[in-house]
């Protein structure tokens, strides 16, 4: 779906529109997400910790977002994590060098280019200030997305807003370890927001300055790499790989990926059919989902392999999550920095865990899903606009709507709103404007299923339950709603077996 | 319960613990929630927006952390946010000056003191430097704690790390309104993070740096303040009232309460009345909960009426919940500043809406639930120890145990896994150690069920299902046990009935 349609829906139900809005100079790369905006996004994530952490049997970490500077000493991001700027010597903007040679060239420009490479790249191809179209910039400087937060009565305690939320994971480990797990794999996710100062943030929810990430990392023996007691679950898996030098997609097993060192095991094999079989689940299709295999000068300064998760857009191919095979880059880096051991047991052998990352973009993830499932039908002269979102990650599983407010059709709908709300549903009550409207309402922000409480009720007991795509409607006696609801959500029944 | 035994168990299960505590030098006031930890943390804020925010039909938005400048000019916040700090003259040290008075006084040191005022109670308490017993000080001053955070690649964007929750919702109700609602009263909530730069975090999770909030604004047309719908529902609750003038708590119905005038009117009676209801499921007894109304001199900056919500335990009287009457205060501010409109229309109409804020501490909420549930019973020459949280707010609902390996049992064990965790339950899966050992553990981080597979399992499809408080077991069939723990999740049944 083009971008626009996207983002008009969103500002016209709030689903996500700018932080501060109402004060025209807000800096940008800030968003809000209200009511089904942010039941959505939500749910995005507990499928995520449903599929991903608990079915594996992972631990969840919730931390704190300010953490101290010798964690980033250690990690590496305050000597590494920074963007090419460059200055435009007429009208003194500033501007991602990266991002105005890749706008000139639609191409990639690697992360590992020097700055007087970029410099040489901006001159080659006449690049201009998007700004004033002046045509001479100041040199390209390396510029540290980092934000500083000063402590302390004197501010002498100098800490950083996490650039990423796998860093707690890391400074966690050795007490998550030897207080719930004493043994290897050991998953530990954590899913929450992450902080950069972006120079130029963009698309909306896709280049953010704060945005939300859900991150696992899991760690293991590395001489133990293919001992993964379910593998043979997955081992007929067709992964969908773009690898390096290929020009498309090959589907390949998991076990002929192992079988052929596409990845360095079957640990990783294992996590990459878990990832292709969660976002199936946010209704993305096998034909527009990819793990993307990145170069030496692609990859993040920690990472050893790393296959980038990619869905196919409007807007270009998106990366949905990063999965990098961090090696011992970040135990070694705090055991060095802190001064505490990180070595464990496994196997009667002495071993600093190597870690496998699954690092995922909640707001990617939520945009996808709208762009997926944005609906535009011609009905005669009208047209209907709707969501099709999975039931899993629908803001409300019903709307409840009582035909009129009189002769007890309202009591009798507040009555069900509440039952279903004490049996854990979502559910939403509306009882101004007509049912169309009701509908239309709903349809919008994709709430799958309508209940609506007639004269009929009244006299047997029976509601209208209808389905949000098919606008189909039945019949259900109120007694069984629950239940029905119940199989609904958890896709042990579909709305024609009700 | 001690605090020591509390934080005891939770460095021991990793419930919470220090943030980056593997660096000795790392600011105090940040803590991190670790598997069992993070889900009862999670679980408070399910259960308030199931009870406080769903059932009452109100919005939820999930708001940038980062705000801009205006919005704490427009708040109040940059002028009035502020701790008084006083500076030790012998080993410079800083301390809160009200802390100071208050822990030699035994006393409340009233926020609304001027610095000379405060100055003057620490000569006539001969007040020492709690770290060097020096007993002179420079003059008490004003520090603000806000954190500010830099944007922009020149860093001319100056923003802060929230405070509180509610700016957003206060920033977001125009489009809210407009897109989502247009009628009033209107609830938009709120739970995420907020940051104050405390001069002395103290208590553990009871005064951070970095601390979550779950906050509600109800905006209302201050002239039907007593027009509200559902109030024949709670006219004859009780509030415990502690009121200013009395000497103990006054168990008062709501519509005493509004026709003596206690409150400003039914809307603030009814939500009293659904917060007591509130906190009594996370098990605080009704003898240990008070409204304590607030003298003009303790009132925050904003605020015309407050009732603030607390609960009895060792620490003494600890408040869980702001109830403030903000009037148009914010909505008033943030249409000067930013020169947008704000009224709307209401009943023919056009009024600024008044505020009413519900404004709750995650954190509080969990180390009371903690608090409250904790349980050592001696058993002979052996002591267990366990929490006994209310199932929704347990972290799992089951633990799921083979008693062996062999012959089947783990297999058939993870088919139930599985099954239950597919239909949405928190099951936890262990394996390892004595069965004596797996119940030990998920009592004392509060598992409600135990579920044991068996050599009878393999027989017959049943497993025993036990009950954490009682211990009582009973055997139940394979095939029912997702209806039986949905039964006891929602409260449909008690383990009696199973």
């Amino acid at each position: 779906m083009p971008k626009e349609e996207i983002n008009n829906l969103a500002l016209r139900r709030a689903l996500y529109y700018p932080a501060a809005e109402i004060y025209s100079n807000s800096p940008s790369g800030f968003w809000e997400f209200a009511d089904a905006g942010e039941k959505i996004r939500r749910k995005i994530v507990d499928l995520w910790r449903k599929e991903l952490v608990e079915k594996e049997g992972f631990m969840e970490i919730f931390g704190a977002q300010i953490l101290p500077e010798d964690v980033f000493k250690a990690s590496g991001h305050l000597a590494s994590f920074s963007d090419p700027i460059v200055q435009c010597k007429k009208c003194n903007s500033l501007h991602r060098a990266d991002v105005l040679i890749a706008d000139k060239t639609r191409g990639v420009v690697p992360e590992s280019l020097a700055t007087s490479e970029l410099d040489a790249l901006i001159r080659k191809h006449g690049i201009e200030c998007p700004k004033c179209k002046g045509k001479e910039f100041h040199e390209v400087k390396k510029f540290n997305m980092m934000m500083k937060v000063d402590i302390g009565a004197t501010g002498n305690q100098v800490s950083y807003l996490r650039p990423e939320t796998c860093q707690s994971i890391f400074l966690d480990f050795k007490r998550v370890y030897r207080t719930m797990a004493n043994s290897l794999p050991l998953g530990i996710a954590q899913a929450g927001s992450s902080f950069r100062n972006e120079i130029a943030p963009r698309n909306t929810l896709l280049r953010q300055r704060e945005f939300g990430q859900m991150e696992i990392e899991i760690f293991f023996n590395p001489h133990r790499i293919n001992e993964i007691e379910n593998f043979s679950e997955v081992e007929n898996f067709k992964l969908n790989l773009f690898l390096l030098k290929e020009k498309g997609v090959k589907k390949i097993s998991c076990k002929e990926a192992v079988e052929k060192k596409l990845v360095s095991g079957k640990l990783i094999a294992y996590c990459l059919a878990r990832v292709q079989e969660f976002y199936k689940k946010l209704n993305i299709s096998e034909e527009k989902m990819r793990f993307r295999q990145l170069g030496n000068d692609e990859r993040a300064f920690y990472a050893a392999e790393t296959w980038d998760f990619e869905v196919e857009t409007d807007l270009g191919w998106i990366e949905l999550m990063a999965c990098n095979y961090r090696t011992d880059y970040d135990l070694k880096g705090h055991a060095k920095q802190s001064r505490q051991e990180m070595i464990v047991t496994d196997n009667n052998e002495k071993v600093l865990p190597h870690v496998f990352e699954l690092s995922a973009g909640i707001d990617r993830a939520f945009y996808v899903a709208l762009d997926l499932a944005f609906r535009k039908e011609k009905r005669g002269p009208e047209e209907r606009v709707f969501l099709d979102l999975p039931v899993r990650i629908a803001p409300y599983i019903a709307g409840i709507f009582p035909l009129v407010k009189k002769d007890g059709l309202l009591e009798k709908a507040t009555g069900i709103f509440r039952q279903l709300n004490s049996y854990d549903f979502d559910v939403l009550f509306e009882e101004k404007a007509s049912i169309g409207k009701r509908y239309a309402k709903t349809d919008e922000i994709g709430v799958p299923f309508a209940i609506t409480i007639d004269y009929d009720t009244m006299k047997d007991n029976t509601v209208t339950l209808r389905e949000r795509n098919s606008m189909q409607q039945k019949r259900v006696k109120i007694d069984s709603l629950a239940e029905a609801l119940w199989h609904l959500k958890t896709g042990k029944k579909s709305f024609e077996k009700i």
